[in-house]
């Protein structure tokens, strides 16, 4: 497992209570050695108590990798290169890699799967991707969740699969690898917007219809970057998205409302002092689409306001006529 | 206009704000007093205030449908036939009829407008339904909402949306009446179990696998009751059922809340002091599909717990194995 935040904690919890055996690596030395004191990471869903004869943080990247059949990917998107380039280009050969990430390769405009196998010459049939209606912080209260692993080889879904059902996890393979992992990085991009529609005034009524749109929107998008039939109603699609638009904690929303209030996106970056998942996937999509010129009215609204410094105000008046 | 509700209110603002003459009847004598007093309706959307030159507020139902050329309709369903029986079988001859009502006819299991139509021996052109996104409240507010006319008659729809566009009203024509309104009966299903999974301690992963599952389940129903293409992912359709599902506001949510929190049905609607739609929705729907036999687990765990006393406990366990 790598990656300290609330995903690969709740990973991490769901896999090792299974039985599992989860070499965690995870950036910060104070977050280990708490972790190897108290067994709880100091920094997210710290009520979660950790077996240390099954799980064992470090902060070596290689000794964590090394053993691991599995390699599951929970950095954030603009810390996958940087960390993984510092493993060998063969260090992966045998393994197989899920990919838990939201988000894609900033400058590269590549999902994260695609990196990984280009980087370290990866077949298809190793990757897979971890996808679902999924606030971690449910995971961690042990509430009904629902996942989904999309990969081409249905062996290695199945089997993923397995290592997470439990109690109050139900998982299920999906083909989709590429449609799965776009999704849920487009799906950040409508959270966004919603924050900001949010922030001008809009209410309710409109936020129901751009969720709607935006499921037309990413169905449009995934049938030209990469055509075959699709039901987005499912939820490693459809419910992806709900969980991350309708909730209140999502910080890609809160980024967006703070925009949609007046802030710059630099202060309001300051102010959250972090960066949303969405702020990246908004340019990556929007210059992906240059090429393919899928009719993308939310992702458009959102660039314009985030790059290229529109006012929210005249950007969502432009935004509601497109919608319907 | 016929009815006194939010719904009703908010519809008459808008009619009579685009010039429209708007004869409304209201069952309460007090109420329609009230209106012609302080131009403002006592119990819903009190703050709106109506032109008392385009709104003729009236308890005198003939008066009122006398010289209307559109009949709107937006009694609850449990009242339409009480209602419109009063008026002579060809009361309604040359006029058009728009349903804003999201039930059926109780005991007949019935659409309204199909109802409508028997019983005035009205032609299928001259009915429509108002669907879309849209709390009244919001309405009130001047939010920016997105309404849909659905009939078979493109120029009744697209007659009917120029009356009701504004400045933060997008209307537009559709031309699947059954489906629309089919739809927007099932949404209150879909609010009040997601309400009975709240109640019994289900998070937000959950609710969105459940309006997720509850998409196809709908596809699937207006598939095998009224079989043609459609997106469900349009407004009119995913948005309605999403405005209904997450709001907080919802009656429908609430009386199932309450249920999933231990309250028996009755006790529910006495502590609520009204009945929520979906509770007769899902008696209509489920019997309907007694003969259509479709898959619709959502709905026979709603008609279980509502109907047959099942614990809302054991149906959730019982609903969470069939979801995905």
């Amino acid at each position: 497992m790598l990656g300290g935040g609330s995903w690969a904690t709740a990973l991490t919890k769901i896999l090792s209570e299974n039985g599992a055996r989860v070499d965690w690596w995870l950036r910060s030395k104070d977050d280990v050695q708490h972790l190897l004191r108290t067994r709880h990471n100091p920094r997210y869903l710290s009520a979660v108590q950790f077996d240390l004869h099954r799980v064992f943080p470090t902060t070596d990247l290689e000794d964590a990798v090394e053993e691991a059949d599995w390699l599951v990917l929970a950095v954030p998107a603009a810390f996958v290169q940087p960390v993984l380039d510092k493993l060998d280009r063969d260090a992966l050969k045998h393994k197989r890699v899920i990919s838990a990430i939201k988000g894609m390769i900033p400058g590269k405009n590549q999902l994260v799967t695609d990196y990984v196998a280009d980087r370290f010459k990866l077949g298809r049939h190793q990757l897979g991707v971890i996808a679902g209606p999924c606030h971690a912080e449910e995971v961690a209260l042990e509430k009904q969740s629902y996942l989904t692993i999309g990969s081409p080889d249905s062996e290695l879904a199945l089997e993923f699969c397995g290592l997470l059902r439990n109690r109050y996890v139900r998982a299920h393979p999906a083909a989709d690898l590429d449609g799965i992992e776009y999704c849920a990085v487009m799906k950040n991009i409508i959270a966004l917007t919603g924050g900001v529609a949010h922030g001008v005034g809009y209410g309710d009524n409109f936020l129901a219809v751009l969720v709607s749109n935006a499921v037309q929107e990413i169905r449009r998008f995934l049938q030209a970057i990469n055509p075959q039939p699709r039901d987005l109603s499912a939820s490693a699609y459809l419910g992806d998205l709900l969980v991350t638009a309708y909730s209140q904690f999502s910080r890609n929303r809160t980024f967006g409302s703070m925009v949609g209030r007046g802030y710059s996106v630099k202060s309001a970056q300051l102010e959250m002092n972090m960066v949303a998942e969405g702020y990246y996937a908004v340019k990556s999509i929007f210059e992906l689409n240059k090429k393919l010129k899928v009719h993308m009215p939310i992702t458009t609204a959102a660039y314009r306001v985030l790059y290229e410094k529109v006012s929210p105000v005249v950007e969502m008046e432009l935004l509601k006529d497109q919608l319907r």
